[in-house]
């Protein structure tokens, strides 16, 4: 038999993703990556969950190690509310739903609000395990511009004329995956108004939010639609937050903040879905949060920042003419624009040959399979030494395919 | 606004669960509970998990923090694959993937296999949270009878008739989530042969199955399958295990066991929907099991076989006429019939009030809302004193209620 003839349709769109099939190359050590945006296991707080795991498993193994409930550990979510109201959300545990990372709210808010043929609005490009997370629920996609180029009346149009609605426009908004961009103040402002006008949900993705190396920090989207509003309740925003970037991406938790009724239907979904988040991994995490995680983030930002400064000289030294590159404030990447003419998966299969040398080739960002002149650097797992050493190898790289 | 308006379709067919509410009473510590079908943590191997923990973070921490693999750590995969072996499924690890328990396999296999108006062929009753995993997939259910009862040509047409055809028969074959009972040797091999007719998958939830106090093991399905076939590439069973009933529950750590394309297909939805379950936690597990899973398993089913038969004497004692009940050969479940003019439901208003006694009611578990007179005794949290107290409390409450 073929079993793959009684698949859901949906899994047509479910393929292996060139990120996933890249990271296999990490397993050779000969090869110089920029590829993997992973945190550097180096700066882990280790000891601390060493400590705290310790501790739990000494006087509370009963609880760590039982089942749990689906919206999550309570103390967890309470240091979350604490934290949401320091950067103008102030909300209560009823408006914080645990997630097993911020991927995982990404599914969830795709299998929410998407019914096939409904329309996702994301950015060209957007962070491609948003279109991962999405794809399953058969969306179609629409190009999401800020600037006032196009009209809400433009998208809901096409929406229905493609046979559903806007359901939501997704932005990742700070130090994004993959340009490491950052949606200002009059951007987010302007998917807000495109939001209401489309009476469609606002996904603000804020994995990075915590790692800004300069500038000045830019107000989630929520709370811009909390200061209009006055109520959460009223609120069409959905926040999702990660520990990943900041304690551990390997423990996989991460939160929602939205209006209750979403939270209600997302405890259901959880529910339903994998019951709950591992329990020690929460009260682990919340352990750790509590006793530093401002003074790690503080370390977090002084070495990423440096990585950043050297990667972003590296490249005014290394680079031809005729390549751009974003100035990220914060996270863990650069976006390089080729020439037109040239290709990055081409770049790449020369400059692993040819110089041991990987990176992300920017297509797969796309929801329309365009950027294919672009790529991602990861500069978080990488020395000054080896930033040096890499860029010039891309320089090279580069110069010997420009035609 | 109402931001339920735009959600899609999918969740209307996603509703708070019986027993969720009912976990709720779990908290007045005054209520004799048998509601729970939770394994008793003053079981779980709490010293092992937390050696195991502490050597993992000692010399391991890099990995136990960091992403990993969808498939799941490839240590604890060969470990399962030892395991498989043993029950009559030899398998390389690439037939096995981790999931975080057994209910997100579920759900990834309602994913995998349930386009809306597609039939899935359950129990009546079945697991509950099987129901709530494939419900947002927007099934139809068809009772599943493996005694000869229906013909296959029966559900075909009428599972085109409804718009689908039938994707999978979902078995919960030991010792059973609601009702203690196991399919016998006879039934499997009619489920397989109903499916091979069919032409859809058999999903084999074992989540109990090394749970045994008495009676003699019966092959699983996909062991009577490759028996069949000689090739677990040919295999259209879906084997889903899990650790919750035997190490952790909170931990989250499970797995499937199928042909390639269904574990690539799963591998691909799971980096789509959380990446990978959590690291430190399919190590540690790993560890654990690795050093003692028989010796654990073999007090598990000492101490619960012990309750099980205290169980079954109290019913023997205190049940009125009219009221049946399973005599399960293991698991952590015992099923009551009350006369057919009774409601469980409201049995337990009235248990609750006046006994301070607790239970599941057995509609939940019927897809089709039927079996009102029917209720789910958990014997695995209770003492014998506990056991005989509560029976005792539960015959009270049915002869005052009995018309």
């Amino acid at each position: 038999m073929s079993i793959e003839r009684i698949f859901a349709k949906r899994t047509e769109r479910m393929k292996a993703s060139e990120i996933r099939e890249l990271l296999k190359l990490l397993d050779d050590p000969s090869i110089l990556s920029f590829a993997g945006g992973i945190p550097d296991p180096a700066l882990f707080p280790a000891k601390d969950f060493a400590d705290a795991m310790a501790s739990i498993m000494q006087t509370g193994s009963n609880t760590a190690l039982q089942y749990s409930v689906s919206e999550g550990y309570l103390p967890l979510r309470e240091w979350i509310a604490g934290q949401m109201a320091k950067i103008g959300i102030p909300c209560e545990t009823d408006n914080v739903l645990i997630t097993s990372g911020s991927q995982q709210a990404l599914d969830y808010l795709g299998k929410l609000f998407l019914s096939p043929g409904d329309t996702a609005l994301v950015s060209w490009p957007t962070y491609m395990g948003a279109l991962g997370a999405f794809n399953p629920y058969e969306p179609r996609y629409d190009q999401l511009s800020v600037d006032g180029n196009r009209a809400a009346t433009d998208y809901a149009h096409e929406a229905k004329a493609a046979g559903g609605a806007v359901k939501f426009a997704y932005l990742s908004v700070d130090f994004a995956n993959p340009t490491g961009e950052t949606v200002d103040l009059r951007g987010r402002e302007a998917a807000l108004d495109m939001a209401e006008e489309l009476d469609c949900a606002v996904i603000e993705d804020a994995a990075y939010q915590a790692l800004r190396y300069d500038g000045q920090d830019v107000p989630p989207i929520l709370a811009l639609e909390l200061a209009r509003k006055g109520d959460l309740e009223a609120c069409r925003t959905i926040y999702s937050g990660s520990f990943s970037k900041t304690l551990s991406p390997g423990l996989r938790v991460g939160w929602v903040v939205a209006a209750k009724p979403v939270i209600s239907q997302l405890v259901l979904m959880k529910q339903a879905s994998d019951l709950h988040s591992a329990t020690l991994n929460q009260m682990a995490v919340h352990r750790v949060a509590e006793q530093r995680f401002d003074d790690h983030v503080a370390n977090l930002r002084t070495v990423y920042g440096q990585r950043r400064d050297a990667m972003l000289a590296a490249l005014t030294k290394h680079m031809p003419e005729g390549v751009q590159w974003t100035r990220p404030e914060g996270g863990m990447f650069v976006w390089l624009t080729l020439p037109a003419a040239m290709d990055g998966a081409e770049l790449l299969v020369y400059a692993l040959e040819h110089h041991k040398l990987a990176f992300v080739p920017g297509r797969a960002f796309f929801a329309d399979r365009s950027g294919g002149n672009t790529l991602r650097l990861a500069f978080s797992c990488a020395t000054e030494v080896m930033i040096e050493d890499g860029m010039s190898r891309l320089g090279a790289a580069i110069r010997e395919t420009m035609t």
